[in-house]
């Protein structure tokens, strides 16, 4: 489901790191040339290239790219270019700095991520930061957010298909009294959408659509004053149909007045790999526009290439 | 620190598993067999014979152990030949379902165990019973035990040297402050003991007894009649002097009426092959007494024999 393409013949990584270098040498960068490298390799190459870029030229290559390219390209190639687990760790830091509403980052590494990769940016956070992402995550919230960000964020999910039947039927009425009772952040509540798997989750909620009526995301209306509400929405999307909530984050990224390149480039970065393409069919179905139009009218010069480079065009 | 002995010649695994097989055969059981070889192979080895024992038997030894022995001793000699994380998850999900004042594996699994290892505790719990451990104990407490529990085992803490002295300065003082207030399940409180590094909390605690005069687990005056605040102090104790902390356990153990065989059972099983030496040191100087001596007084039979095995004994 990635949408990034790899050359069926691919060159020798030592190759892609001379092309690199020359790309920074001399007059001018050559960016088509870091694009058509970069945006054509996966993860476990990009990182080789790194490693061998490192033991010749004696510099990362992200602090190389960093000193010729500026603004939303460099930081697109930057953060695509990460390993996975330390491009997370990255992005997570920033956000325990400043969460925002535009910066959901930490709720797509808990409910976004399998349990495993989720635990492997925990790793790439205490490698880099010498500190645990949950222990900056609660030191740098309070009240409601941190009551749901904690446990999202420091629980190791069950990752397995069994679901126990009686419990989500139980669980679906817990979550249907607490909604409710517009008690959003209560704690039994947080519980169970913190620590149950996605499989037993994805139950709870079917329990709760069949019994109450509604799906448990109609009922949390979002009180557009209410940005813990907005979170909790964002959560539960996130966990049981991610490419919805990724579309949405693009088109409201997209759309606005003046384009949302945080959200776009971070979307763009940790999706190509991944899930891009049910993301695309997703945006097409919801705008009528494929993505990568909207992209191409909204964006400019050697950013708009490498965006749409990562997601792949449509010829439409 | 570990008090097991392992034989300088040691058997084949295939051996070892001849002579444990032959010892449950014909008539009786050779219980002195059993624990000659159970007590004396580390972790490794064990696993190695209970695999070897398996493939060659078509059963598990622990469960042709069951069958074979009885009361006590049948649960030394399961709990201890379980892999480590393996067997904290067994011990783990027992204390889930029924989590008392004599049963703190909980605070042990976090405080006690390295971060890897409570990882890979929480691991084997998935494996073993298809949930996660943070799940079951979220649904199985409440209130405040809840508030400290889930985050004290869903934790995943950074384990390096690196310290924040400003940070723990003032830290120090939001402890002080709560617990001068009693607000001993405020979240603030509660935040600092579950996410900070070992490092941190020890240095956090120095801050605490030079900046205003007591030991912070002198402050948590233990109320007899309630139980959060003792497992509070306990939890400081687990993270900062584990030795003390055991040693206390195994003096309420032994010296009331009636031995608790569970504690005594839990800490000799887990703590043999880690830091036991270190524990019994403590026991001494805090009892006058070794502690083979006060098991040997308190226990029976085999259950007594594979205890004083796996302490060791001091010819006094």
């Amino acid at each position: 489901m990635a949408t990034i393409t790899v050359p069926a013949a691919l060159p020798d990584v030592s190759e892609d790191v001379e092309q690199l270098h020359k790309a920074f040498s001399g007059w001018g960068t050559n960016e088509d040339l870091i694009i058509g490298i970069l945006a054509h390799r996966n993860a476990t190459q990009r990182k080789m290239i790194r490693e061998v870029y490192t033991s010749i030229h004696g510099e990362d290559l992200l602090k190389a790219l960093d000193k010729e390219l500026t603004n939303d390209f460099e930081r697109l190639v930057h953060v695509f270019t990460l390993d996975p687990p330390e491009r997370d760790a990255f992005l997570a830091n920033e956000a325990t700095k400043k969460f925002t509403a535009s910066n959901w980052v930490l709720i797509e590494l808990a409910c976004a991520r399998s349990p495993d990769d989720l635990l492997a940016a925990r790793r790439a956070y205490q490698a880099r930061f010498k500190k645990s992402l949950e222990e900056d995550v609660a030191h740098h919230t309070t009240g409601d957010f941190r009551k749901l960000l904690f446990p999202l964020l420091s629980s190791y999910r069950y990752e397995g298909p069994e679901i126990n039947a009686h419990l989500a039927k139980s669980e679906a009425k817990i979550l249907h009294e607490k909604i409710s009772d517009k008690a959003f952040a209560d704690e039994e509540l947080i519980r169970i959408i913190a620590t149950r798997s996605k499989a037993q989750l994805s139950a709870t909620f079917n329990h709760y659509n069949n019994d109450f009526g509604h799906a448990i995301t109609k009922d949390l209306k979002e009180d557009p004053k209410d940005d813990y509400q907005k979170l909790l929405r964002a959560t539960i999307k996130c966990l049981t149909v991610p490419e919805k909530y990724f579309e949405k984050l693009l088109r409201l990224a997209i759309n606005k007045m003046g384009t949302d390149e945080g959200a776009l480039t971070r979307v763009v970065a940790t999706r190509a790999e991944v899930d891009m393409k049910r993301i695309k069919e997703e945006y097409y179905r919801r705008n009528t526009v494929h993505l990568d139009h909207a992209i191409a009218k909204d964006t400019r010069g050697d950013y708009e290439k490498m965006l749409i480079e990562l997601v792949g065009s449509e010829n439409a």
